[in-house]
C-alpha cells in the first residue's frame, strides 16, 4: 500500500474556470467505473482511506490545530470519527442499496402484474461544500464525501477557506489510497474559492450538493441549486438554536447536575456546534443555579476557528445581549473566547419571537417559564432546528407530553437526560430536520441513512437477470 | 356505513383568501388527529374510502366521460386502480414508518453510543395539484393523496379545471367515509383556481406539495416552493418523451409484433399518458413495417381532453412535423383525434436535439439508426424520462449493453419487451426519473414507496419507551 505523507504547507489558489472543467470532466468520467468497483471494491478502498487517515493523524493534527485552533483533542477525536464513518459507510452501502422485488403476477389486482425488480443507481457527481467547525469529519473526507463515495458517486469538495492546508493535506492522504484500491482519477478533487463553488454548483455535471454551514450562505446556494436548468437536490446544514427544556421536578431535584451538563455541552468546542443547545428553558418556581453562573463566569475556552467567526459572534451575542427584555446571567473573564449566558423570559420571547437567532460560539440563552402552556407557547415559535432536549423526571410526565408534542413537530432528533452536541454515526442516526436545520427535512447528513441521499431508485420491468444491475 | 350520493352538478368556483385560511385551518387541525388515529386506523379508513369509490363507479362514470371524453371501459378500469391504491397504500404504511435502532453501547467505536431509536412523523398538510389525463388515480382521492392519507398527513387538494364536476362528486364520495372512520375533518378538502393554487403553495401551513402535469407549469410551481421562506418538497412529475429502442436482430424477426405492441401504446387513450412511448428508434437495416403505417392511418381515436390540449397538441405536432429533417410517415384520416406517426433519422437528432420535445396526445416520432453507435449517441442527447423500453433478442445483447448503459442514466424505469403505458401499482415500481420526468428523482408517485415522500425522519436518543411513537 502506497503510504502518502502530506505537504503541510500546500494549498489551492482559487480554482480557475478551465481547472473546473477539467475537474468536472475528470469526476464524470469517473461514474462508470466507480459505480462497476461496486459496493464490496468501494468498501474495501474506504476501508484502506480510513487506515490512512489514522497513520496521517500526527501529520495532520498540526496543521489542523493551526488553521481551526481547536484542541488536539478533540481533532484526534475527530480523526477517528472520520475514519470510522468512511468504514461504516462502506459496509452500510448494501443496505442502503436495497432491492424490492414483485415477481410477475398475471392473477394480480387490479390488472395482470408484470416483474418489478426496483434498485438504486448513484445519483452523480456529489459536489460537497465543506463545513469550518469540522476540519475532518465535515470536510475533505468527512460524512458527505463518505456517504458519497460508499453510493458509488464521485466527489468534488469546495474546500473550506479556514482550513486550506488541512484540506489538501487530507486530500494528498485520502486521494492515492482510493486510487490504489480500484477508484478512478477522478473519483475525490477538490476546488477552492466561493466563485468557483458557485460555478460548480451549477455545472451540468453535477448531480447533487451537500452543504454544512450559515443560514444565508447554505440559503444562496440553495437558491442556485433549485434555479439551474436541471435542478438537483441540495443537502444544507444551515442553522439550528437546539431548545433544551428543563421540567420544573427535575430542576428543582438536580438542578446543579443538569446545569453542569448544559455548560459543558453549550461551551464545547468553544460553541462552535451546530447541536449547540442554544436555548435552555427553565422553570421560574426554581432559581437558576449558582453552579451555572460561576461555570461560565470561570470559563476559559480556545479561540474560535478563525476571524469571520469571531466577528460574528461578538455581532450576534451583542444584539442578542441589547435586546430588550434580554439580560446577562453570566460572562466569562479570561479564556482566548468568553463563554456569554443570558437570560429573559417565556412571555418577552412571545412577544417578540424573532429575537430567537442561532449565536454560533460560546453563547445561551435562557429562558425562563412560568407554567406548561406558557413554556409550550413559547417553545412553539422557535424556528426548525437539529435537536430538541429534555430534561425530566417521572414527576414531569404531563408536561413531558406537551412538550413533545412541540418538539417532534420542529426537530430531527429528540435527546432525554443526556445532550446533543454528541452525533453518534449510527444506524437511528437523524442529523437534520426541518428548515433551517436542513433544506431537506427528509435526509440526514449523519448516520449511515446519509447514503440514501446520493441513491436515485429505478425499476426494471421484464428485464432479464443477466442485466440487472446486482447491488 | 354511510353511503353517499354524489351531486353531478356541483362544482368549485374560484377559492377565495378566506376560503383558503379556513381550508388551511382545518387542515392543520387535523394533522394531530389524523397522526394519532395510526397506521391501521387509517388503513380502516382508506379502505373504506376505497369500497365507497367501487361503490361509486356507476355515479361517477357518466360524469367523468362527460368531462374528460375518456371512454367508459378506460375509467372503469382507472376507479378500480384507484380504490387498490388506497387500499394497498394503507397496508404499506407499516413498512414505510420503519424503524431502526441503536441500542446504547458504551463500548461503540469511535466513542460511548446512546440509544438510538429512528422512526418518522408525517411532513405536514400535503398539496396535491390533480392532473387532467387520468380524472381518478392522479386527481382528488389519487395516488398522491393515497399516499399522503397513508402516511397520516392531511390533504388540500388543487382540483383539475378539466373536471370539476367529478372532482367535487368524488369528493362527495370518499370525505364522508374517512370522516366516518376516524379521519379528523380538514383531512381531505378541495380548492379550486390557478391563483387560489399558487397561494396554496405559498402557504407557511403546507409541509409539501405533489403535482403531474405539464412541464412549464410545473417548473413554475417548483420555483414558488423552492422560493417560499420556508422552502418545501415539491414532488413534480413534468413530462417525459420516453424513448423506446428497438435492436436490430428484434426488428428483423419481428416487426410487425413489436410495432403492433408500439401503436397500441403511443395510442392508448388518445396518446395521453405521460408514459406514452414518444420516440421509437429503429434500424436502417429494416424498413419501417408497413403494418405500422396502416395502424396508423385506420386508427379512429377518440377526442383530446380538453380544448386546451387538443389546441397544444396541434401546436406541438405541427411544429415537429414542420422541423427540418422530419417527416410525416402516417397519419389517420377518421376520429376525433388524429393519430400521427413522423420519421426522421439520428444524425438529424443529433445535428438537433432541441427538436425532440414532448408531444401530449397521439403522436410519436420513429428515428432510424445506422448502428449502434449513432443509436447510443442519439439516445444520449434525450432529456430524463420516466421509462425507457427495449426491445431486443439474445443475438442483440452487444447492443443492448451500451442502450442499457445510456437508458439507465435517464429513466427511472427500464421496460423489457413491453410497453411503458401500463403502470403497475406495487412495491417495486418506480414511477419519476432524472428531471424533467420528475422534479425529485430519488421519488416515486406509484408503488407503495410513493409514501416515502411524506414521512420525515426523526431519531430518539435515550429517549424512555413510553415516549416513543408506535409507528
Amino acid at each position: 500500500m502506497t503510504t502518502t505523507t502530506p505537504t503541510p504547507t500546500a494549498t489551492l489558489s482559487a480554482t480557475t474556470d478551465a481547472e473546473l472543467d477539467a475537474v468536472f470532466a475528470a469526476a464524470a468520467a469517473a461514474r462508470g467505473p466507480l459505480a462497476a468497483l461496486g459496493i464490496d471494491g468501494r468498501r474495501r478502498a474506504l476501508d484502506a482511506a480510513a487506515a490512512a487517515l489514522r497513520d496521517a493523524a500526527e501529520a495532520l493534527i498540526p496543521i489542523a490545530r493551526e488553521e481551526t485552533h481547536l484542541p488536539e483533542g478533540r481533532l484526534r477525536g475527530e480523526i477517528e470519527r472520520t475514519a470510522f464513518q468512511l468504514e461504516l459507510y462502506g459496509q452500510a452501502a448494501s443496505t442502503a442499496f436495497r432491492v424490492d422485488h414483485d415477481p410477475a403476477d398475471a392473477a394480480a389486482d387490479p390488472a395482470p402484474r408484470p416483474e418489478l425488480y426496483r434498485s438504486h443507481r448513484p445519483i452523480g457527481v456529489v459536489l460537497n461544500f465543506a463545513a469550518s467547525n469540522f476540519p475532518f469529519a465535515f470536510s475533505v473526507a468527512g460524512t458527505d464525501t463518505a456517504s458519497a463515495l460508499a453510493a458509488g458517486c464521485p466527489v468534488v469538495v469546495k474546500t473550506h477557506s479556514g482550513h486550506p492546508r488541512l484540506s489538501v493535506a487530507t486530500w494528498q492522504v485520502v486521494a492515492p489510497v482510493l486510487e490504489a484500491h480500484g477508484c478512478p482519477p477522478g473519483t475525490l478533487a477538490l476546488i477552492a474559492g466561493t466563485q468557483a463553488g458557485i460555478r460548480a454548483l451549477q455545472d451540468p455535471r453535477v448531480g447533487a450538493a451537500a452543504f454544512t454551514g450559515s443560514l444565508k450562505g447554505g440559503r444562496a446556494l440553495f437558491d442556485i441549486a433549485c434555479a439551474r436548468p436541471t435542478p438537483i437536490p441540495f443537502y444544507g446544514e444551515l442553522g439550528s438554536v437546539n431548545p433544551a427544556v428543563v421540567a420544573p421536578h427535575a430542576a428543582a431535584t438536580r438542578g446543579d447536575e443538569i446545569a453542569a451538563g448544559f455548560f459543558a455541552s453549550f461551551t464545547l468546542g468553544a460553541g462552535q456546534y451546530c447541536t449547540k443547545p442554544g436555548l435552555l428553558f427553565w422553570p421560574e418556581s426554581v432559581p437558576v443555579p449558582d453552579s451555572l453562573l460561576s461555570a461560565v463566569r470561570d470559563a476559559s475556552l480556545h479561540e474560535l476557528l478563525n476571524e469571520r467567526i469571531t466577528a460574528g459572534f461578538e455581532d450576534t451575542s451583542t444584539a442578542l445581549e441589547n435586546h430588550p427584555g434580554v439580560s446577562i446571567l453570566s460572562r466569562s473573564e479570561a479564556g482566548a473566547s468568553r463563554a456569554l449566558l443570558l437570560a429573559t423570559d417565556a412571555a418577552s420571547v412571545l412577544a417578540d419571537p424573532a429575537s430567537i437567532v442561532e449565536c454560533f460560539g460560546p453563547a445561551a440563552l435562557v429562558i425562563r417559564y412560568r407554567d406548561g402552556a406558557e413554556l409550550v407557547d413559547a417553545l412553539g415559535t422557535v424556528e426548525g432546528s437539529l435537536t430538541g432536549t429534555i430534561h425530566a423526571d417521572d414527576e414531569d410526565d404531563a408536561i413531558v407530553r406537551r412538550v413533545l408534542g412541540v418538539m417532534e413537530d420542529r426537530v430531527g432528533r429528540i435527546v432525554w437526560d443526556d445532550w446533543p452536541t454528541g452525533v453518534a454515526v449510527a444506524v437511528g442516526q437523524q442529523h437534520g430536520g426541518p428548515y433551517p436545520a436542513a433544506t431537506s427535512s427528509l435526509h440526514t447528513s449523519v448516520g449511515t441513512h446519509a447514503i440514501d441521499r446520493f441513491l436515485r431508485p429505478i425499476a426494471y420491468q421484464n428485464v432479464p437477470e443477466r442485466f440487472l444491475p446486482v447491488p
